[in-house]
């Protein structure tokens, strides 16, 4: 296969990593994970490609590694790719963001961290992490991707309970609920679950919980 | 700098390359630039990332070969990076789509194709392309990029020439205009044109002419 580039007879020395920014929710706040990366900073998990590997996949595989098969909605972020980047060998890096389930295990190695608590990150992994954030927090207005934290039936409380850790901010019950069941993304299961002292609540599925769909 | 990624003693060779789909709207179509790549095919303007270079300034000059200054709108589309691309050297592509301005000068060299009229593609050009019209169409809804196809102060029936052009479709006149004016993204300039026999038509202009905001 040919894909028509002119020039650049020899491949330039750079390098192709792969970076994966995966996003919980617990305890009421978003969080991502890192790894050490020695000296008291942290790094997000990730890897040089491979010759033969495609981008996805290898992503796919950084995720599986700190995280087992659980996550969902892996989706390309941005590549980052200012000439200063690297260790020595330029390397552009191609970053990716997925979504653990609410209440899923903890991903290992690793730990979690608030996003508005993190640590002294490496390289230009915090700004990786901030385009992630603002590109989550944009896309759950206007699509259904909030709904993948929840692959399991819910509450209209826990969805909320959701939304506002994404967004970092309380948000008006009435409204919230009027918007969710108008855009027709959620359908009520039929069943119902007790939780506390409350009266028995609706568990509500997506509709479409295998992807997301954008919302007008 | 470090940037903490463990592995990956020497660089893989793989090429990085950038792409370049510059968007058009003539005679009520949309429409990309394309060069010949022989044998009958065409491909995006690109080329390959050198060493010292930044993604963006490579892409912008990518751009600035064609195009000259007046583009507006550079932005990141996404990085293609199947294991099978390239021609020889495996090379992972991170395109980009730009925006001509209705009247602005046609590009050199190359040729402007109406998009739901390519030629054949070279590679996975024709793919690339795919992505950058869903992504133009997807973000024209919620977001004020369709204003950047008019730099200067442009009529109502201006503006909605180019969203018809984009989206391929027609569009109820008195809905478009009621949203245009509500979402608050254009102000009347107070100034008036006439056009043929119609009377003269109020000419408004983007509020935030040089940057693309999400609109809900």
């Amino acid at each position: 296969m040919t894909d028509g580039i002119a020039g650049g007879t020899a491949a330039a020395p750079i390098a192709v990593a792969v970076l994966v920014v995966l996003f919980s929710v617990e305890d009421g706040a978003l969080g991502v994970h890192l790894l050490p990366a020695g000296a008291g900073r942290w790094r997000l998990p990730g890897r040089r490609l491979a010759a033969e590997e495609d981008l996805e996949e290898a992503a796919a595989e950084v995720l599986a590694e700190v995280f087992g098969a659980e996550a969902t909605h892996l989706e390309q972020l941005y590549t980052f790719g200012a000439a200063g980047r690297g260790d020595g060998v330029r390397e552009v890096a191609v970053a990716y963001f997925a979504l653990a389930p609410v209440g899923s295990a903890p991903a290992r190695p690793g730990r979690r961290f608030a996003v508005d608590g993190l640590p002294p990150l490496a390289g230009d992994h915090a700004e990786v992490v901030a385009l992630a954030v603002e590109r989550l927090r944009a896309k759950i207005h206007y699509s259904t991707l909030g709904l993948r934290f929840l692959p399991r039936p819910f509450t209209l409380r826990e969805l909320q309970e959701v939304f506002e850790a994404v967004l970092g901010e309380p948000l008006d019950k009435r409204n919230f609920r009027k918007r969710m069941l108008a855009i027709g993304c959620i359908e009520d299961t039929g069943r119902r679950v007790r939780q506390g002292n409350h009266r028995p609540a609706r568990l509500y599925r997506a509709r479409h919980g295998d992807r997301v769909e954008i919302v007008r």
